[in-house]
């Protein structure tokens, strides 16, 4: 169960507003940018809110998950990579992955924090 | 967007390891816990792996999101829960959630972080 948690809350988005409020365009973008990354995904859900709009989104992976949130109103996004490292080190993909999506935000500042998970059972 | 970030890393978990394999008993049991922290889900997906037969579950919430993760070969599980505090303080519900997830696992050690998110937009 050891594993890497990437977190990027970005602030100042130039992506289009109507971009951070269109689920169906969330969603293919996360699946187009996991593939990319080879990770794997096992499902997804994505929700939209009422006005302003706002998009949960999440997909499910073998390594773990994709989570994804938007403010169009606030031209803002937070974004958590999760992977699971047992059988392989997924950390590239991750930070690949992560990566993708904020170059497809294009925040004015990206808040990142990077969790090493799982540590005692690595440790066992 | 601010929000509070909770993770738990469970390790040694004297739940059984029929419920860390069983997506229909921990999507209850997330639903359950969700609902009693008095926080809104708005959809929930869980999936099971092939064996050894761990679940990955997600809750999208009105307030962020729920993920658990299980690994019943191990005896450990991995949860987030993730709250945005931009029209209320959900902090207390967040720890509420956390501690009852917690409580049903029985974990031997339990590694867990707290990460405040977005700050930048507040302090717009």
């Amino acid at each position: 169960m050891r594993g890497l948690h990437l977190t990027a809350d970005l602030h100042g988005c130039a992506a289009a507003s109507a971009l951070l409020s269109d689920a169906e365009r969330l969603r293919a973008l996360a699946l187009r940018a996991v593939g990319a990354a080879g990770l794997a995904p096992v499902g997804e859900l994505f929700h939209r809110f009422g006005a302003p709009g706002g998009v949960t989104g999440m997909v499910l992976l073998a390594e773990s998950h994709l989570a994804l949130h938007t403010w169009p109103e606030l031209a803002a996004v937070t974004l958590d990579v999760y992977v699971c490292n047992r059988d392989a080190d997924n950390s590239a993909a991750a930070e690949a992955l992560l990566a993708a999506l904020e170059a497809a935000f294009a925040p004015a500042h990206s808040e990142r924090r990077r969790l090493v998970r799982g540590d005692v059972a690595a440790r066992d």
